[in-house]
């Protein structure tokens, strides 16, 4: 019987070609899960319909329906499938007809589970190629099957079913593909033993989609008016977004182990939005081009941090958990089920510019879009209702690539009528009727220029005949996927214990889940419920103590980061006076960790300070290059210099690399530096120095028991560290005690025990070089927070 | 009769006031133009306002009107004003009454003429004084006279009405104060020869208005909200607008001369952004900071040119000027009734932030506010009506003070809802009523908090009160005045020939001012109606000469602000494409004086540019220290490095400067920049050399028969000018030659012969070593404007 269908399917396709026709080759498509839901759902009205789109484009075709059941049972689902084909209602019903009926005859089931049922397959198409005579151009392996089946198949195909020399493989592999970029890695690198880069088809079937498949080519149709507005002058943010509104229920057991960003961010959103901001290829038909424009746009984005999300979780997900997955009643689960994520590129095209991703369930509506929103760059002198009337250039402006449901319910493609009418290829998008009555983010239909697709397709078809055309572009490579792993890993890692927000579900949601960008995250923008009714809720200014002494000097302390922002406080009115007074302020700066924040907070909230009249010099430097990552000029130039207009002049490096060799003694960078400051600070008394305290009492690169710089001439020494890099330029205690005021700044837990040792001990400054910080007519206050001082 | 009312004045005085009430001294008021306009409408009700505020303030008062009328027909128009005087709703009607009678008879009228005059009136005020034993706290002149007058005022004044040692002088002045720098210049040379910058008080009326007034105090009481968002990073835009329905008819004798710019923008509307934007004092109420903090920003602004403005003017303009001026048939006036300007800030601050400021006549609609936009930084996940609903973070938020007029038709401060709800002085604003039927840009008032004065009060009843004060503050200092002048100068210079656009008038203006932002000036957002039917207009770039050859290369020739324009979009393209091809752009410049105006358009118009990864050298440089004002480096720091984000690292001066002392050969500054050069250029090949050329032909600083540089290794050496500085460094010629491309830029008539000869000789760098520039493998192009090209 099995030979009759073979035989029958021979006959078939030599009955359906002449020669000519079926000169460009034959293609043999084997679909894994022939009998699965998603092949029951997609796959087969998808590989229908590349037959009727390519029955006469000299390829000929066999469909081979592959699944682990025995060939009866499996036959009987997988033709019962078959059968209930539709024909597209675009197609004449008559053709359609006879054309499923080919494609019933041209497809047989066959039974995938030993290494023998692969050998068998292979003998199977060579058989009846030879006997057809027909020329092999390659063979298509669709595996629509859980991922931990991926090896073991990969492993019989390469070893049995490979095309001979001339015919191509391609294998179609469906998500996930791992969950981290370890799992990735680990995933990549197996299948990279059975299949080369070229032969793989990794599928997002967002990419299918039509509004994101046209992406791309409209922003190269319309180059004219997009090129001057694609850039961060003009675009004020970009947003890609999926909400659903039905939850995880009857899915749990795969949503708990990924979540949606790994669902949906990862993966589809993260493709849509890197189609929007990618560079835009010279030839946008050049998968190549594509494929790499794609990559080096995701390397560019900025790397994710705790705070660059915001998560939920819907209030009935943890019992539907409890219930499908037998946990426990205390079972906490703290999957994400609605992720907000703020993104931002390192690009110069887009700096500056917040992309913002947005997936959840049980969310109030079912709907997915990209939006570019402009800015505004008019003023519109005449007012009321007439600015807001017609193409008002005062009215928002923006772009929006419509995944489908929603209000429109069926995908498109928006302009608004004040930026530009774009162009379209009219074979595949005609223009839409204004619907007056619906309004899409505020805005009437009728102010866009709205298409949508000639015929709606869906993205298993899109994509099945792009594996059939080779478009690797439509497809996930393996560099793409691990940078994109490698882009959401850390964030993943970050916020696995972190309990998501609870929501309700539905339009309950209300304002719970809006959120907003502050200090270069996202946060809820309403306070959680709970913190709202607590009455015993204290602001952080309640916590400061009442300034007391620690050492004889003043002391500040807060939690941290209240401390940070009053020593910004301090210095911008310590620098104000100083410059008030001489013209100038002198301020030496320490390298190392803690006073990172505070570069942050004073280059984004102190505008009135006098940068321009101010002289940034080191207190110490590690010898290494300047743009080295170990230098502390380095960190220095990039959380302050480069962030406010401190004169070129005004910068005093430590000249610790010296022709082109580092701290060499000969090269005199010591005494270059002490030549400078006698040049330039007068009496060589700075007007602030900023100092930390190491757990071993060093300051500056003083170290216990240092050779250099404990005692002797107020200069700049050189130093050995414990740890690497070893050799240190500093500046010495007694120079450091000449200055006007001298901050010492403690930061954390892990100074709690140096700084209690150090309310106790006295002046013992080849012990603890802190100690010895002790100005001979200028001032000395500790900034030390709570963590340091209280443990 | 004159005596009698003196007598009855003193009686007055007497009666009124027990010795300790008037403790505080006598105070004289004097109202030259006591018959005008503007005393009639405004000034004497404010004088009737400071004497029923001050009645018990221990001060007693006369009031002396004067004007060049004749006693008698003067007294009787004085005391006709007088009598109309109003009592405010918010006073007893009894107590006012009698407040205005006590008023009358302690007010009179003089003739004010001539010298005796003066000192008669002098004479008076002594005599009352000595009479009843009155000690003088000070006198008040305020000039309500025509400009022309106040240099013959001022002398009198000066010479017999000077108030004894220990009493004050105030005298108070009205706009105009000059119509551009210069005549303000003149004018405020000639009344410092007359008064002392503290006797002076300028009036702008607006500082009166109570919603401009409060600026400060709202900025100052709401600290705590506004510290974190009152800058670039939160505020979108700021608008002040101040649109009138009326036009210019019955006042074009003065309107011709002045224009809309002159009358509006230079004073109020810039008055009124800089209590915005200045940095605000630590004490509001100290007249010396907030003086001193107004006119930082205002020197903080960027230049103006031609193009940050739109002008135009309504259609019925020209006639009615041609009929009241008597003009000929054919005169055509270019005076603006209507601008719009974009203006920016040097401050970090507001880095980016449009300042846009408008104001016509005849426009749609009379109303004045200055508007604070915030960005949206937002995201509202749930959709639709709930989006535009209650606080919503996702609609708009702004800060508006709203001068008066318009929808509301009262000075008010308003305040989003979404933003935060203000503190405002109980006693002098309340909140008022939301009104919903009422929109406001767009939003209904109930999205807004909104408060309004308890009692509304002119602005001149304001300014008196403040003059009597001494709120120096709320007045134009001299400084303050010139600097708004040499801000508006050099646009009101630029655009006084330029047509403007006509408009009809009315809400017919329709679209016709909206105005946008356009590569860092504004344009019209509509086309010019007739321009579109010109089918003879040339854009700018039709005069561009087609590109030709000079000197067998490249040549782009146009005028200079044109000629600037194009080399800066080619250096930018070619930074782009060379960071494309390598990642780095290394940019070799010169110094002088002609890239200036390049340095400032790179800066300003191109944020395209990749300064990230732009490594700027220097061409040649004067063996100067770096901070000399003579150093190539410092003028570009100046005009294009303190303005862009070119890293620290990548910033190459010359090293002129070591070991403190200039170019000495031992030192080797020559070999360590061709070190540096070596180390960081790939085959020391820099990506663009930008040069110039002397009159004599010396390009870089390689001059005619120089020993060092015209030929050899490709190298930086040390030469001799034949002007001073003598001493200079400079690349060498062959290591110019290894550039990948070479422009040349060449400016103004003194260049005409060079050019002349250059078009003519061949490679003889020895007479002229710019003829020696010619690229091994690299591009030369030519950038000669038309003057240095024609002559």
């Amino acid at each position: 019987k099995m030979l009759g269908r073979v035989l029958c399917t021979v006959l078939f396709v030599g009955a359906f070609l002449s020669p000519a026709e079926a000169s460009q080759g034959h293609i043999s498509v084997v679909l894994l899960g022939a009998t699965g839901d998603l092949a029951k759902k997609y796959l087969w009205q998808g590989l229908f319909q590349l037959y009727m789109d390519q029955v006469s484009s000299g390829h000929s075709f066999t469909f081979h329906g592959a699944a682990l059941a025995a060939l009866e049972p499996g036959q009987r689902l997988m033709f019962d499938v078959l059968k209930k084909l539709s024909c597209p209602p675009d197609e004449a019903p008559d053709r359609c007809a006879v054309l499923k009926d080919q494609f019933l005859k041209l497809s047989q089931y066959h039974q995938l589970k030993t290494a023998e049922n692969y050998t068998a397959l292979n003998t199977e198409i060579e058989t009846l190629l030879r006997q057809e005579g027909l020329k092999e151009a390659g063979r298509i392996f669709y595996f629509s099957v859980p991922p931990f089946a991926y090896t073991e198949i990969a492993r019989h195909i390469n070893s049995s079913c490979r095309p001979p020399a001339g015919a191509w493989l391609r294998v179609v592999l469906e998500k996930p593909f791992g969950h981290d970029l370890q799992s990735a890695q680990q995933l990549a690198a197996e299948l990279a033993g059975f299949f080369r880069e070229e032969e793989m088809y990794r599928v997002d079937h967002y990419l299918g989609k039509q509004a994101v498949a046209h992406i791309l080519p409209f922003r190269d149709q319309n180059r004219q008016f997009l090129d001057p507005i694609w850039n961060q002058h003009h675009v004020e943010r970009v947003e890609v977004v999926l909400k659903e509104t039905v939850d995880a229920k009857g899915r749990t057991s795969f949503y708990e182990q990924y979540g949606v960003i790994r669902d949906v961010l990862q993966n589809h959103l993260t493709e849509a939005l890197m189609f929007l901001v990618m560079e835009l290829p010279a030839n946008v038909s050049s998968a190549q081009e594509v494929v790499q424009h794609k990559l080096q746009a995701l390397q560019a984005l900025w790397g994710l941090e705790r705070g660059s999300a915001v998560l939920g979780q819907y209030q009935a997900y943890n019992s539907q958990v409890q219930e499908e997955l037998q946990e426990a009643r205390g079972y906490v689960s703290t999957t994400p089920t609605f992720a907000g994520v703020l993104i931002r590129s390192d690009s110069l095209r887009w700096e500056g510019v917040p992309f913002l991703l947005t997936s959840g369930k049980a969310l109030d509506e079912r709907v997915g879009y990209a939006r570019v929103l402009f800015r505004n760059r008019a003023y519109c002198t005449q007012s009321g209702t007439l600015r807001d009337a017609g193409h008002s250039q005062c009215k928002p402006k923006q772009i929006i690539f419509y995944f489908g449901h929603g209000a429109l319910n069926t995908p498109a493609v928006l302009v608004s009528r004040n930026l530009f009418q774009p162009v379209m290829p009219k074979d595949t998008w005609k223009e839409a009727e204004a619907r007056s009555d619906l309004h899409i983010f505020g805005q009437p239909l009728s102010d866009f220029y709205m298409y949508s697709p000639v015929k709606e397709r869906d993205a298993y078809s899109v994509l099945i005949s792009n594996i059939y055309h080779g478009r690797k572009d439509f497809f996930i490579t393996t560099e793409n996927l691990l940078a994109s792993w490698a882009f959401w890993t850390p964030l993943l890692d970050s916020t696995s214990r972190q309990p998501p927000r609870l929501y309700p579900g539905g339009v309950e949601n209300q304002h719970l889940l809006d959120f907003e960008m502050v200090s270069g995250g996202v946060a809820f923008t309403l306070a959680e419920p709970a913190q709202l009714l607590d009455p015993g809720r204290q602001t952080p200014s309640d916590f400061r103590a009442v300034q007391s002494k620690f050492r004889q000097s003043p002391l500040v302390s807060a939690w941290a980061e209240e401390l940070i922002s009053q020593l910004a406080s301090d210095m911008e009115e310590a620098a104000v006076r100083s410059v008030a007074r001489s013209g100038q302020f002198h301020l030496a700066l320490s390298g190392g960790s803690s006073p990172v924040v505070l570069f942050q907070r004073l280059a984004r909230h102190h505008y009135g300070f006098p940068w321009k009249h101010t002289h940034v010099w080191l207190v110490d430097e590690r010898c290494v290059p300047l743009t080295d990552s170990e230098s502390n000029f380095l960190s220095l130039h990039r959380h302050l210099l480069q962030r406010v207009r401190v004169p070129y002049f005004n910068i005093h490096p430590m000249p610790v690399h010296l022709h082109r060799r580092l701290c060499v003694e000969e090269d005199r960078g010591t005494e270059l530096y002490a030549k400078d400051i006698a040049a330039l600070v007068a009496n060589a008394s700075f007007d602030l120095v900023l100092l930390g305290v190491g757990a071993d009492g060093h300051t500056a690169s003083l170290f216990p028991r240092s050779e250099n710089g404990l005692d002797g001439a107020p200069t700049v020494v050189l130093t050995e560290s414990p740890v690497k890099p070893h050799q240190r330029m500093s500046l010495s205690l007694p120079l450091i005690n000449r200055a006007r005021q001298v901050f010492v700044l403690v930061l954390g837990k892990g100074k709690h025990d140096i700084t209690t040792l150090l309310s106790r001990v006295g002046h013992e400054p080849r012990k603890w070089p802190i100690s010895g910080v002790s100005p001979s007519s200028g001032q000395l206050v500790w900034y030390v927070d709570y963590e340091a001082l209280l443990g």
